[in-house]
């Protein structure tokens, strides 16, 4: 028996028959004799619903009054899966973010976690009861005033809830199967990774993979939760993070793959069927070689993880800065204080003699403008020739713990998109990631060459749906 | 400078449009220097489509559930006004029942009050803040759940926040200008009641007028507070309920006349205008009238405040009952057994020397049926005769404090019905009311005859819509 969170987000919930099937998912799991905690965002529209609402009383509505507003959204949604789990004859009870103890700071619509004490949803689970908790909400510290999490939110309440009780496992559900190779838009033969390392993940959302909040799973890294990112609308297994030898797989997957009732409607299943499908025959196949490896990767093991690709960013290229210590430290003040948040950085090799050289920089482009203008604003003190923007860029990455130990990766890398005809405008690395800044119209190229270049190639191409995920 | 609580049903604050609206009256009062705690009900028809979306889900939801979702309601609609008024430049914070500290007992759905503790209120209102509390709900003693108060819920929220802060006055705003001599659908000479006592007020919502929950009225006699139920859309001056010597009115008429700005949107006002109508000023000679005389009627003095009326109960017969001392208790034993709320009873003298009596009672329509069967299955131990339903019946109660002393109310009474040609079926009296039964179809105009009779018809009819109030 395990104890495992379960997160839904607001499409998994968006209706009636939507929340009855996210009901029947989650008794097919207390059916194997599990402990169970669901996490619920917002049904479908109701927090953009409820946004406008607010515009319509008000230009400016306080932070406060905005939290108490849009935590009405998971408390319809908790209340309803709570009824359609009890109408199928097992308990369950729903609590708001302030009852499952989620202690936040006082910033009202992007507060933070300072402490969970879930006092109230452990005594339920040990009743047997299952928790349904109200994701992307908590009660500030000192004021005990309603607060929201912000982006990532709901998401973020799970990974906490689960390090709190200390789950074996936290699934997150989305309408998609997992974590791909690359985005199946982009790259049909784009495959679902069976498994994927905290690092690597984090790299994946920081470059713009966008199924999981960054946030969440830099939660679930530092507090060691394992995650398994899979769909709420199919039964397949998902995308297992988690660190391969310090943290195992916790929860057997037979266990795991305990299906639940699908689209059917004829009430709770008595047993718990074990039969597999193929693709998860593979899993498990995967699964077991990690386990002995402690690598997470399967047979053909690739250097890489995945290629991610970002189009939400700019570039800013200030030219002629005095080549002298302190210049670009004073830039980057300059540009912080902005509040923009820089994320690759180049600077030009010194035109000998000149005694000035060229920094360019890049972040999301709706920050370019208030940057520029900062940057303007300081130019007579930082003492540079000029400015130039470019919002038509495109980032690839290619992420992976296999890289430290293969000095190849970037020469491969580099090789592809030579190949496939790609100038490289930036280069930025991590010791598990390498990205690099290309033209705008050449992204979607230029990933199909790379995530080919490093075998990721699937045979068959999966018809999935690849896309963001809510709140 | 005056402590108001002030109520808005869900009609007052169905869209944004209605929303703005009360935020610009509860800051009138603000701005003419009054503390102000608000209680508002859902928005609409929120309650009903959040009860529509439950039966999409369960069967029979779980009370507990019910509640958490309902509640959502006024979480949105307290929010709402929060911003609406801190849109217009005064502060204002909102709070659930169980921020404002509405303790309730563990019946979900119909949970009653057992303490209220406002602190949090207290604090805002001490800071100068408008405080938006929502109606309608609280948390339970024990169990910490969120519970609501069932019919009647907001109007006794805001009775109990009133009783507890130690309010000058409770206001109630509904979509009609007051207590009415008598329902003006049906006498359209009905005149708005300026002031009537608990007591009075208590009898009439237990006779069928419904512009007031019998329980909150209940909930402000016992604890002392003044009532001014009064529309929310219009700038009238309402009906105050409050005891005339003990409790005399606490607000001068001028400050609680202090108009909000009707229908325009024009931003805040600076003044606190005092020009009133001629409907006002008469208002106010009456009022100082009872006040002189303590008796809270106006310059006619008729004996009685108000003839009310009741369509929703019917009446059952048992024939032939054993005249013997224990009978009637064993037949209202069985009765009660079946949760039947019983109005009137009346019970026939006896036959000479037959040693069998008839006994009838009046109850709410919609529990005949239940009460008959729960006859018939008593029908051997009871040793009735024979059961009979009527469901086409009509109640009119006159009620007054003046008839404790005027022994001639119910000559009076039975003297107008009797001109009017109608039949008496069953009486019962109270210290201050007189109600009889009659057939549904002569109703009206026994209500037009009756009201004519006790000389409350005013020379102008007023255009008024009288209608019943929200939860």
């Amino acid at each position: 028996m395990s104890l495992i969170v379960q997160k839904f987000g607001g499409s998994s919930v968006a209706d009636a028959e939507s929340i009855k099937r996210v009901a029947r998912r989650v008794i097919s799991y207390r059916q194997a004799g599990h402990d169970v905690a669901v996490v619920v965002s917002a049904m479908g529209d109701t927090t953009d619903d409820l946004i406008e609402l607010a515009k319509r009383v008000a230009i400016d509505p306080p932070g406060r009054e905005m939290d108490m507003l849009l935590t009405a959204g998971e408390r319809m949604s908790m209340a309803l899966l709570a009824m359609a789990i009890n109408d199928r004859g097992y308990e369950a009870r729903s609590f708001t973010g302030s009852q499952a103890g989620l202690i936040t700071t006082e910033d009202h619509g992007r507060a933070t976690i300072v402490d969970v004490t879930p006092g109230r949803i452990r005594a339920a689970l040990d009743e047997g009861v299952i928790a349904v908790v109200a994701g992307f909400q908590g009660v500030s510290q000192h004021s005990k005033d309603i607060t929201t999490l912000g982006r990532g939110g709901s998401d973020t309440t799970a990974v906490a809830l689960a390090a709190a009780l200390g789950a074996d496992v936290c699934e997150i559900y989305t309408d998609v199967d997992g974590v791909f190779t690359a985005d199946p838009r982009i790259v049909p033969t784009a495959r679902r990774l069976p498994r994927i390392s905290p690092d690597e993940m984090l790299e994946m959302a920081s470059s713009g993979a966008k199924i999981l909040h960054l946030r969440s799973v830099e939660y679930a890294r530092r507090y060691k939760v394992p995650l398994h990112v899979r769909s709420s609308f199919s039964l397949n297994r998902g995308t297992v993070i988690a660190g391969s030898v310090a943290h195992p797989f916790p929860v057997t997957p037979t266990e795991l793959w305990s299906p639940d009732e699908a689209d059917s409607d004829c009430g709770g299943q008595a047993d718990n069927p074990t039969t597999k499908t193929d693709a998860e025959e593979r899993d498990m196949a995967d699964m077991a070689k990690s386990a002995t490896t402690g690598t997470g990767k399967n047979l053909e093991a690739p250097l890489i993880a995945g290629v991610a690709h970002d189009r939400s960013q700019a570039k800013v290229t200030v030219f002629g800065v005095p080549d002298v210590p302190g210049t670009a430290a004073a830039v980057f003040e300059q540009v912080s204080a902005a509040g923009a948040n820089i994320d690759m950085i180049v600077q030009n090799v010194s035109v000998a003699g000149s005694g000035k050289t060229d920094i360019s920089f890049t972040l999301p482009r709706a920050e370019v403008k208030s940057t520029v203008l900062a940057l303007e604003a300081g130019r007579s003190r930082l003492g540079y020739a000029d400015l130039a923007t470019d919002t038509h860029i495109g980032k690839l990455s290619v992420v992976g713990a296999g890289m430290k130990s293969h000095p190849g990766v970037s020469a491969r890398l580099f090789k592809a998109l030579s190949e496939a005809g790609i100038n490289i405008d930036m280069i930025s690395t991590s010791e598990i990631r390498i990205s690099v800044v290309t033209r705008a119209e050449l992204l979607d190229d230029a990933v199909r060459a790379v995530h080919s270049a490093f075998g990721l190639d699937s045979s068959t191409g999966e018809a999935i749906v690849y896309g963001g995920t809510g709140r």
